[in-house]
């Protein structure tokens, strides 16, 4: 084994964990992959395993196609949907996948998010958009999640019907994105239930996001 | 004792655990049995004791007429249902029974939880359906738990104005279904709580169940 | 110091830590005490002391008009009720104050839980009560909670704009009748918030609770 | 290093695990500031870290313009406003923010939370209200927290469209008031799912206020 890939199978193990301690996950649902820098490969989760089981050694290593390259488990059913994000969006070093209950209830009624807390703006930026229905099996929820994210500020896209994709610079920025979505979701259906959420002007939103991603946090980005 | 007794209490014992972890439970509320194959034996929880002092010891045997064949205390009060459940449906391994807070929910208002989300989809491939209104005490309530699930896709079932029973081909299996079912009984209120979730079409609920239930996972079947 | 009376401090102390547990209680709010038998005594809580930092030690032990016997802090601001329910309601041998969520918010409409879970049935044998609304200082809420209890029942009334207060043999029913009280607010709750649960016939709450409370658990009674 | 600083920086980095075991916070989200006793000094979290990283070593040290007197990481950006704070509230010794999710709701609508409970009274003594709609990086937030808070018996603020701030003689009342301002904005605003609820006289939540502060606790005050 060559040490970068042992690094990231250790990171997207220990990822893992955050999606249980946030609840963004029952049972096996829920899964966190990895671009390996200056490969054509992604490590990902293995399919159907109990959060508990997960360690470094059983994270699956494949090619940018989803063809399993090292490991004894069956990789994610989301592979597919993963690999095809790598392949189109080069920027992209992280990919996570939630069913988590209020940005997925969100997507059954095929409704986006609105960007009504600064919050909000600082990391995504503008709504968080909804994207086609998919099923699983082929390249369509990939291509939903490209079509839709490409040219959009958010790092997450609500699947129709289905659940969140989030992408990142790494896997931890994916899965901040995956846990601030639900944390956002959350606080804004909460709020509607009792009337409007107040909008929040465009120029403050585009002020938020510009200082979020390029001021916030220590030397490196947030993001 | 003989050996796949203590395995299968060790079993019941611990999923018991899972039931705490995922909050569908309080008190002493809720049961898991399972059926010791080959045997007309099962292994349930005793009533009244609380969930920090479950251990393997501490299970009942019971034959399928729901009588104590080996332990100390008296077993769950929803032997009875259980033992129905073994006796009419032989397939079945696992039973599990909780008051998880949203199914109950449904429960109260008789109301079937709709298969809007591709989850449900897999996991249940229906609707999760309602079962009569039963008292305790005779067959009634595990004969609508059979009637209702005999020929229905969903391993779940919303016993009016009470509570969820699931089903499984082991124990392991059947806490699933409790978990998975009270998690799509919570996303499905939330979404319905602002708006009208999409349907998903017939055809589509068919594939995805088609497909979880025998291609998801590792080698042996999730469910 | 006599023996049973720091088995009760051990017992109080100890069920504290189950409000915790069940998220009944932020920061230093809610109380447990407990009846000393044969005494006119009680043990409770000191006022304003993290559930961190309780021990069998630190609780205090006051007659029934409340004042302080034994303990270097004083009691909780709750006292005066806690000694006024032991003074009017001998077959009461704990006694339970939250402020737990779901029942503060229909304490805060003024509205009882209507019976329309088996499982309030079996605790409560009836909807959970209001009592009247209460100003600390004298024993206003202390005859609140009597006059409210004392033919009912419930072991547990929501006193108006304030929180919850149940009543058990001892503190450990006591303690779950908070649990359970929370535990059926809150499914009733969110049942509501969809439509109407359907009601129990009173012949089959009368039932229910008959049986629950003669027949369930081990030996001893549950509650 | 000087001792006394040591102690605050200890107490602070402590009190973040408060905001984590309440639910307050998510990721990195959210911040505790204290005054330095006699000194134009305030000690606060560190921008973008960790909740599992802090210690007391990592936060920083400012002085009350904000500028960083010590530390190896840049502060939070909220930094600017407690700093206000600080230099237009005497009798402030902490300062906290986050972004906890009912009180963002009520936020979010820029509506104030009613107070109709009598732990709301106890605590807040009237109505938690709301603050202007300020953008980070002048002085407008902290502006927004004084001019709102001054004269009023409220320890929080929910800023609009953004989030909680609370004051306190020291950091554990402003977390405190934190933890009850997310309690209390939760059961009100599920008590006003399913109608209105109750209102309390003034002269009520007058007394309760008055009591609450001055005798409520141990010897020193409760807030």
């Amino acid at each position: 084994m060559n040490d970068p890939i042992d690094l990231i199978r250790r990171q997207v193990s220990d990822l893992h964990q955050e999606l249980v301690r946030y609840q963004l996950v029952v049972w096996t649902a829920g899964n966190v992959s990895a671009r390996v820098p200056g490969e054509d490969l992604m490590v990902i989760k293995p399919s159907g395993v109990s959060y508990d089981e997960l360690t470094p050694e059983a994270m699956i290593v494949c090619d940018l196609d989803g063809k399993v390259v090292e490991g004894a488990h069956s990789p994610s059913s989301d592979t597919a949907a993963h690999a095809y994000v790598y392949r189109h969006l080069p920027e992209v070093g992280g990919v996570v996948h939630t069913h988590s209950t209020y940005a997925c209830a969100w997507a059954a009624r095929g409704e986006a998010v609105p960007c009504v807390l600064t919050a909000m703006a600082d990391e995504f930026g503008a709504e968080i958009p909804v994207g086609p229905f998919a099923l699983i099996g082929d390249d369509s929820i990939g291509r939903g999640i490209v079509d839709t994210l490409r040219d959009h500020r958010s790092p997450a896209v609500l699947m129709k019907s289905h659940g969140v994709f989030t992408v990142g610079k790494d896997a931890k920025a994916a899965v901040k994105a995956a846990v601030m979505c639900e944390d956002v979701a959350r606080t804004v259906h909460i709020s509607r239930q009792l009337g409007e959420p107040l909008p929040i002007a465009q120029a403050h939103i585009d002020a938020l996001n510009h200082r979020y991603q390029h001021v916030y946090g220590q030397q490196s980005a947030a993001r």
